[in-house]
């Protein structure tokens, strides 16, 4: 047996079982059994190395977070994740390196009974890309698209805590141990929040997750609803351990600019009904376009970056 | 708008639109609809610059291999591809080379209706990852374990050119200027045996595309099938450059080891009702495990190689 097919068996045993897939890692193709009723929701996102994590990340957060900003779609969808592909690029044949970053995905997988179906696995610069397919009742999917003036704008969790652990591991700032392990645990193992996802559907007029910052993907809401908005910025929900690390301004930039929190920010005119989800307000749909991030005062607050872009 | 969202709206717009399409690119995932008694079939392959393809390899050809190769994934199940998503990994943005990859992977799509659901653009070493979805009627895909003893050995097109042509690139031969053009373009430009695939559903009871090698891909139905077989090598279907090119010997070799024909290597056991398609029979399914290559004369026939292999 080659390096190859035992790259292959790594993956494939110990992954969730699912009776809706009939054939699954080992053929040209995995076959599988979409329920009548229910619709087909699929995302890709790829990982580079030094681009998307930090060089000297270990392999089981690099496993984690490449299932994680995958189901993180799947959650801004109101989807179900079910089946996954992986491609992974990697520069050699490293055992223990594999077994780690395997053990990492395994772990999410199996916490939300993710079946791998799939995968190619090649020599080259580190680089990991994984295929998420989930399902939702048909046409009940959340989409960007469907935000109105005078919906209330929500966001899940707090924001900003993984640009400030980003920030820590490149040296800009110095915290402490606890809000350095907490931080840094939230740019590694974010948590897709797929259960507020699901029951948002019927309730949120839009939603997004949020990678690359709140003022971007709200933005991609804005844009793809031809809506405005106004947000209220001492209304941001921000943990003990960012308030506490750096000044007030520098924590709203990060809530408003830095990415991988991978909360969810949706709208809803729906407020009165909200499900049990841990979010909080943070202002409103408004029919002039733009976005207008408002004090306490009612002044405007002119953010200093705009979001992570590739190929700056 | 960045270069970022440039990118991504140069693969949107030109692409095949399909009616199962509910959702296409532009939000955290795409929606499709499986119509009922439809199963789904899905692959995924990366092409990593210099180890997949030459690095001086066009970007029109890479974009058209990118998707033939996943094609022929489909066309080895019997299934029809529908909808596709693109990872693109490069280290800059390009736009001469971008329009050109794209021109290549769209004439392809083009050519069989496939629509562009989704995608990922990020800066790194130049790869390529495609995942492809098909759909085949429900129980009906060909599989790599269904070969029985008895069964006959079949292989479309011609084998061995491919292997020429990659050959002629890396200046191990030099051709003939039409045997180069032929050669190349079977490497750079592969037919996925999509209609062949589709006419065998009932047909074939096992069936594989070659993408490593004829001894290498076949090996993969008789580990699946848990069988053996003889191969009949003076009956390997050679093109004439490949024939006039080479000693018999050499042809032989590539036929049975070089990769990247992407014909289908299939077993029947009803051969006197094969559909009307372009193959040759090559050998038999044994009980005996194991693959024995035959000359005409009966005696035993050691190829030196033994496929592709990463990591080596």
């Amino acid at each position: 047996m080659s390096e190859f097919d035992l790259i292959s068996r790594y993956f494939t045993t110990r992954f969730p079982q699912r009776a809706d897939v009939n054939l699954g890692i080992g053929d040209d193709a995995a076959i599988c059994t979409v329920p009548s009723g229910m619709q087909l929701v699929t995302s890709i996102d790829t990982l580079v190395a030094g681009v998307h994590f930090p060089l000297i990340t270990k392999p089981e957060d690099i496993g984690y977070k490449a299932l994680a900003v995958n189901l993180s779609d799947m959650a801004a969808m109101g989807a179900t994740p079910v089946w996954m592909t992986l491609a992974l690029t990697c520069p050699e044949v490293d055992a223990i390196w594999l077994q780690k970053f395997s053990q990492g995905l395994l772990e999410l997988a199996q916490a939300n009974q993710v079946s791998l179906i799939g995968g190619d696995t090649t020599r080259g610069p580190l680089t990991i890309t994984i295929q998420i397919a989930g399902l939702v009742p048909s046409n009940t999917a959340l989409k960007r698209s469907g935000a109105k003036p005078g919906d209330s704008i929500y966001v899940t969790g707090t924001i900003g805590d993984a640009g400030l652990g980003l920030a820590a591991i490149n040296q800009q700032i110095t915290l402490s141990k606890s809000a350095q392990e907490y931080t840094i645990s939230r740019l590694n193992r974010p948590t897709p929040r797929l259960q507020e996802g699901q029951l948002l559907r019927g309730i949120a007029n839009s939603a997004i997750d949020i990678s690359d910052g709140l003022i971007a993907d709200l933005g991609h809401i804005l844009a793809a609803s031809n809506v405005g908005a106004s947000l209220q910025i001492d209304k941001l929900p921000l943990s003990k351990p960012l308030r506490e690390s750096v000044s007030n301004e520098t924590a709203l930039e990060l809530a408003l600019n830095a990415g991988d929190d991978y909360e969810l920010c949706f709208t809803t005119d729906l407020s009165t009904i909200l499900p049990d989800i841990s979010c909080t307000y943070i202002g409103k749909i408004e029919a002039d376009l733009g976005l207008r991030c408002l004090t306490k005062q009612g002044d405007i607050f002119s953010p200093k970056t705009h979001g992570y872009q590739h190929f700056n």
